[in-house]
């Protein structure tokens, strides 16, 4: 589950997914996030069912509580993500306004994941190793602990990585999307061959396109580009 | 410790301390971090008094091991703050190149700290509530998973604070600490009466200001904006 969510928030950080296009990308970012909420709801209702069937309540201790919560707002990210940044009808400055929340639920819900997996590791140990045995230290205690810092340390580089502004697919990606035939901006000699009309066409669109990268710049600046 | 802590990161964010001057804001952050770095080794050696007065061994919980590992984190962390961006003698290159680091592995820090609390809490609970008390809920025990709920909730809120461009300090201030008098920089009566000597020093010093507030921004932009 850890893995799949940390996939699906570094997707656009990887340079090789620089060459996908825009849309390729956010299908990758919503399946890898879509077969992690498939997991946690997998793995919930197994919890649920090995308590039942072992008589132990449901739902008492800290690491339920805030899991559950984790698990909520993890719903509400996915619905809210799929209809404003997958489905094509929110307006840009909708999707501008929400970007930066939608990231900062997105890290903090992984944060969260990660200190619940911890909680339950330590619930784990106690409850595994009885009468004072976790205590002992035995090999077992020693290793699972060394996997949960592992985890600490792999949260922690997946944050360095997720909040890296260099890190960041190169806007001119959208740029070059809004250009109509992907020629270079000082003009080229095909260009000149042209008629007048089609040029001043052609020109109107480039100014466009340079004015839409430069919206997207400043959108950038502001940690608020939209994902069109 | 938590609470300290909180108040340490989010110093510069609060728009009163923006009419602080610099330098004292940093010596608050400085302040409040050595008293919450005070306060984690009182209660280290608080437990470690009791482990070994209580015949419990030391350090065999995940809970002790990343607590140990964040405090470690943070002691570098302290120390690094001091040399580099409280004693006057680092490049300001070097600041700007080490400010994102800081920033990254304070918050980190931080968060990992509430992770080691909510384990914490969780040990505390099984320990005490013996014999299965804790998966009865009783009283004590919603009322403790509430102020572990209150605590993911807070930290996230104080990350949310850390974290938004438009709640950083305005740069524009680092360019009036610049400016000799905090004229406008439109000129002003006051200046044309001046001879052409002071006159033409003052302007050479707006511009420099000027300068100084451009290469501010640019850091900024970068989110490597140096706290000299």
């Amino acid at each position: 589950l850890v893995s799949v969510l940390s996939s699906a928030i570094i997707v656009y950080r990887l340079p090789w997914t620089w060459k996908c296009s825009k849309l390729l990308m956010k299908f990758i970012h919503a399946g890898l996030n879509t077969i992690a909420m498939i997991l946690a709801i997998v793995s919930m209702v197994a919890v649920f069912e090995y308590h039942n069937a072992s008589n132990i309540p449901n739902m008492y201790s800290l690491h339920s509580w805030i899991g559950l919560t984790a698990v909520i707002f993890y719903s509400l990210q996915l619905f809210l993500g799929f209809a404003v940044f997958l489905l094509p009808f929110a307006p840009v400055p909708l999707r501008a306004a929400l970007m930066p929340i939608h990231v900062y639920s997105g890290l903090t819900i992984f944060a969260t994941v990660i200190a619940t997996a911890l909680m339950g590791i330590t619930e784990k140990l106690i409850f595994s190793l009885k009468n004072g045995a976790y205590s002992a230290s035995p090999p077992e205690a020693t290793f699972v602990n060394c996997l949960g810092l592992l985890l600490v340390i792999f949260g922690g580089l997946i944050l360095w990585m997720a909040s890296r502004p260099h890190w960041k697919r190169p806007p001119e990606e959208n740029a070059k999307a809004l250009r109509p035939t992907g020629g270079n901006p000082e003009g080229t000699e095909a260009e000149s061959t042209m008629t007048d009309g089609s040029n001043a066409d052609k020109s109107d669109l480039r100014i466009s396109s340079e004015a839409a990268r430069k919206q997207n710049l400043k959108l950038d600046e502001a940690g608020q580009r939209s994902t069109m």
